[in-house]
């Protein structure tokens, strides 16, 4: 299969299938992997999804609800589905998926659900249930490779075999004792290499990453992008193996994360969803409006405290706008090139101290050209070269501010602990509108009447 | 070794050693891995981080190197080098990683450090310097497992472990035939629970995703991240197997294509280097400034356009940076979402008209909100009916129509083919201030004069 795009001859193919009966349904869904099934099932009705996975093998169902994106709620398919046949498909799903569905139904609902499935099935699951969702522990899966190091190859390799035909994928394989308690890593390959009679004890690679299970799902995708691993271990607090966690899983959690980081540095609750609905979307924006709005009444104040300036030289409302304008997008591009730098890693004082040094230079430089430009233009458009000198020394000290604030804010809060990215554009904008005014009308009143 | 995070102590440490001499800086060394040690890199002068490369095996040299972060300039070490020990850690390091490293070099220098390397060597790196660096070609390792699908399972085991002794890690199996074409994929696992006298073409997985030569490399991490595969083949346009592209080197491609979305919305040019000095950074930035000074201009001759509204109602100066405020973060939330959702999927027309509906309705009642507690403001604090309601209409129809912008500006754009984040907040914030301004004080030269 070559790589392709989904496209809407696909979801309209699709439609006219779901019309015409189940026969020619399945012939055109057995072209799709599970996951593009699944990108498709966002432009579909909840009844087309439900009959869909109804008439699907279990395998391929269960493979669908678990590519799923969480914002078009597999959750709803499994509600609807028959109990037996619910079961079904249950049965199929890795743990940490079938976790991650039963978690956003109401408690009655797991239960009932988890007790039509057999007794061990449903104690891992329940077990998976009580780790938060951002942690090590609400990620992994606890199906695990594991071997025991008194195994020589030939036992290993046969335990190896067994235990992965219920698994889609293994990578590397973990080494326990007789309590279960995590030794250490060991590669297919380095068993497949050594002799017959070699023990896995002398295979073991006993300097490896692992997690807790309260690990910070942040913490673990930076490890397994920092040493490139397939998948990383997680233990409890006594080392005892509880389960693993695979690198695609952590690409979800980076993409999760990333989205986060957009929104809240453009002023949007962090868990809006993209695709949700209006009433979440107006939940998750008008707080930071209502912050902006008692922002706003401050910069207000300040040009109501200057009326008397303003009224007598009314050219200056349309200076005002022009100032504060280019700070708050002088400020936004400082705090995004901040925030990103501090979210891949973190930086040393010395470090911090010269980010903020740059974001100075850089706002006085281009604070200075752009002053030039709004001079040039007061001297020649409004014939007056005062009025130019206060422009540009507002300029250039407005986006100089701009600078110094879209960089040290981040910094300061990433060091006292709060989530730089809450320093979010809508706050950094009206500090320098405040300022921006404050700088303008202030020298005019004094240079200008 | 459990998951440390690096902290100002290792640096310290490691000055303190670099003072030291070689053996105490050696012995320091051993307790890092070599990604941990490239991190480090970011805090050290040139001349320490020469020397360190200098004294350790020229394996874990190499490792630095290529996990070194392309800002901090790992060519600057390979051309300090002397060019018999530049030979031995050129000829450790994966052909990929060589070549990203090299392709930062001025040509006489990649063809003096490439002359030094044996024939095979050089005329791999040779051959993927050809490739566009963001494209699948400019992303593969040519070192690729492979068997031939001739082969019975004992003689492929034996050729894949004598393949992989010279690979890190592998992780699934190509499958070509005596002219290179790629056939399909096979498992490890497969084939190690197969009979010893199955042929490899009866364990052929051919149903499997690859990628040609040129593919963006955002197409590739698509592919790696929506079918979950640790590798995936790249081809020739003929079906020769030329390379593999891993997972880890996708999550960077990830990492780089999320900062580049959050850098344009914000108007930073999308090339600007995090950790790049000032002089970068005004020449990334100035030219949004420009641009941005422009339609400021256009903002600024509404309001020179009302100004004898404004004289004789000088309060329109405070309610109007509160209303073009409100309606750049109004305008900026919507972008953002809106963006962020482009970049994760393409939308259908009907998701996309969708989507502007929803923004259309969340701008209406948010507008309104917020609309209600100026009017409210005005109507108490000012004393003035009119002025209340003609604010209250201008902050909801500026609020409706910045969601509107918001999101069908960046859907327009990526129709046209045209990335949609540029439609930095840059843009559409002046967009959203001229229509309020005009909104506003049109309003109230009708109704208020």
């Amino acid at each position: 299969m070559q790589s392709f795009e989904l496209n809407r001859t696909d979801i309209q193919r699709l439609k006219q299938a779901l019309e015409s009966g189940d026969e020619e349904l399945k012939a055109l869904l057995s072209e799709y992997h599970a996951s593009e099934i699944a990108i498709l099932f966002a432009s579909l009705p909840q009844e087309s999804r439900d009959h869909i996975i109804n008439i699907l093998p279990s395998e391929t169902a269960s493979e669908i609800i678990a590519e799923m994106d969480a914002e078009i709620h597999p959750e709803r398919i499994l509600e609807n589905l028959h109990p037996e046949r619910r079961s079904e498909i249950m049965e199929e799903l890795d743990y940490d998926d079938a976790t991650d569905i039963l978690s956003q139904l109401s408690e009655d609902t797991q239960n009932e659900i988890l007790s039509d499935l057999d007794e061990e099935d449903a104690s891992h699951i329940r077990n998976l249930l009580t780790f938060e969702e951002d942690t090590a522990g609400g990620l992994m899966n606890t199906q695990v490779l594991k071997v025991n190091s008194r195994l020589t190859k030939t036992e290993a390799l046969d335990q190896i075999i067994r235990q992965s035909e219920e698994m889609e994928e293994f990578y590397t394989i973990n080494v326990v004792d007789d309590k279960n308690l995590l030794l250490g890593i060991v590669s297919l390959k380095d068993i497949i290499k050594s002799r017959n009679t070699v023990l896995i004890k002398d295979l073991i690679k006993e300097d490896f990453v692992y997690v807790k299970a309260n690990t910070d799902q942040e913490e673990v995708a930076r490890l397994i992008s920092q040493y490139n691993l397939t998948s990383i271990p997680v233990v409890d607090d006594r080392m005892h193996l509880l389960g693993r966690i695979t690198f695609d899983d952590v690409i979800d959690v980076m993409e999760e994360e990333n989205t986060e980081d957009i929104l809240k540095i453009s002023g949007v609750s962090e868990d809006e969803a993209l695709s949700g609905n209006w009433q979440e979307a107006v939940k998750s924006r008008l707080p930071w409006l209502v912050v902006n709005l008692g922002t706003a009444f401050l910069a207000s104040s300040v040009i109501r405290h200057f009326e008397p300036t303003i009224s007598k030289l009314l050219l200056l409302s349309g200076y005002m706008t022009m100032i504060a304008g280019m700070g708050g997008n002088t400020a936004t591009q400082a705090l995004a090139v901040t925030i990103r730098r501090i979210s891949l890693s973190d930086l040393t004082d010395n470090q911090a101290y010269r980010t903020v040094l740059k974001e100075f230079t850089v706002g006085l430089i281009n604070g200075a050209c752009i002053g030039l430009v709004v001079f040039l233009f007061a001297l020649f458009y409004d014939g007056n070269l005062m009025l130019g000198l206060v422009t540009f020394i507002a300029m250039t000290g407005n986006l100089l501010l701009a600078g110094i604030a879209g960089s040290s804010i981040p910094l300061i809060l990433k060091r006292i602990g709060i989530d730089p990215a809450i320093a979010s554009s809508i706050i950094i904008t009206t500090f320098t509108d405040v300022f921006g005014f404050l700088l303008l009308l202030g020298l005019a009143s004094k240079l200008l009447l």
